[in-house]
């Protein structure tokens, strides 16, 4: 079942008012901060449309939800003592040289089913789930100042459908939702959010084999509107703000139960393992 | 001279609406399409301006644009005649391979300063700015249907100013540009969109030192905004839609001049070469 486009009804007004065709649709990034934190067992979902009606705001028909994965892996109990991490002595030799914290290092490397870069201090590794990040996505910042340690949820698309059919429930809207993380990235600076976990969208915008205004095919246009999505959350999103979610509004996105492993290279095609 | 914030008086009105604090802003992002293809020597914020006219929107103080590259490029002229460029007979018999232009292999290797990759016809190098994506960023699709390739701007940074030095002469309010392309990354499949050009804002938020509400100081939180604010843009702008511009309205960005170069990793910090 694949629906193409969700825009809504003032959303309609506003592209009419501008006079422009379906593709010139103005979008919103807004925020929804959270005034406490979330704990094992918590409902997201109510904590959001909580905070949702405190701004007079409710969900519509062309949303998207955004939600930092730390919420999730919070309210799903992904939470590890790191005094009950005992690291093996590689581990504390390797974390001693490059004074890191050898328990997260321990873990970083349980959570994960390759190494892909160890130098430097840094520790690259595939998770389990197939991401390639820093730690494998192990957390000890927004946790509770060192004690804790939080890992990736076990499987970010079964907590993205999750949220997603608990909104349907309350809403009956059918909003797709996003669970994000932020990665480093090769050759540049600075960290980015991407997209771990999806439901009820399609993660990749596959315009191969259209034509360009000049009538030229295009190729190579397969976009990451996921991870585009995740990067834009970001900008409303924030580590020091305690807002871990957000709504997309507007964007033309298709329907689809969604897979986040529609974005990940296989092996045997990437050039950079 | 830094000013860490710029939200308009609308914005601000929309903010206290909700009781919000200043982390707690919406964003808009708002697509301006032209109706013409830009020509060597036409005036990019020109065309911008008669466009939001047309559509009764005008620049506002806490505005950031966001301009695909393919538009500076060609204003600057940087197009090619393909059928001017003498491929070398190992471009050649590469191309040939794997069924590719080996005028544009050419081109894309011309415009290097080397070769991260060479594999199953996908070719990687980084640019003679520094950016590394597929061949040297040429382009041949939103051109002209094949006949000429679309060259990098040549320093894109300066690019950017210009536009931003033109955009204040003409609306004066200091607006940040960003220039922008389209790449594939490592792992992950599918086109973001990422910043090549700068002017006006810092590239990154550096939030090291800073401590979360946990009181966890942060280290690793050096957020790549300018990529962010790419990948965001790409969800408005589009290569079917004749929309290579938008405005980001409400981000709270950090003045400064802005240089790209703060984005790229030196190579010997990188593990990925």
């Amino acid at each position: 079942m694949t629906k193409p486009r969700h825009v809504s009804k003032k959303t309609e007004g506003k592209q009419r008012r501008h006079g422009l065709n379906q593709f010139h649709l103005e979008l919103s990034l807004i925020p929804i901060p959270l005034a406490h934190e979330i704990s094992p067992g918590d409902s997201i979902v109510d904590k959001l449309l909580q905070s949702l009606e405190q701004q007079n705001l409710t969900f519509e028909s062309d949303d998207i939800l955004v939600v930092k994965h730390k919420i999730v892996s919070k309210a799903e109990g992904r939470i590890v003592d790191l005094t009950r991490i005992k690291p093996s002595a590689h581990s504390i030799a390797w974390a001693k040289k490059y004074k890191l914290d050898a328990r997260v290092i321990e873990l970083a490397l349980r959570e994960s089913r390759a190494v892909i870069r160890r130098k430097n201090g840094v520790l690259i590794t595939e998770t389990r789930h197939g991401f390639i990040c820093a730690n494998s996505g192990v957390d000890v910042s927004n946790v509770d100042g060192g004690r804790h340690a939080l890992l990736l949820p076990v499987d970010p698309d079964r907590s993205a459908r999750q949220l997603h059919l608990e909104l349907k429930r309350r809403t009956k809207i059918a909003i797709p939702v996003l669970v994000t993380d932020t990665f480093g990235r090769p050759w540049r600076e600075g960290l980015v959010d991407f997209c771990i976990g999806i439901a009820g969208m399609k993660p990749l915008r596959d315009d191969r084999g259209r034509r360009d205004p000049h009538g030229y095919t295009l190729h190579a246009s397969l976009e990451a509107v996921a991870d585009e999505l995740a990067a834009a959350a970001s900008l409303v999103c924030g580590k020091l703000n305690r807002t871990p979610a957000c709504i997309i509004r507007g964007f033309p996105y298709e329907s689809s139960r969604g897979r986040t492993g529609d974005l990940l290279r296989p092996p045997v095609k990437d050039l950079f393992r």
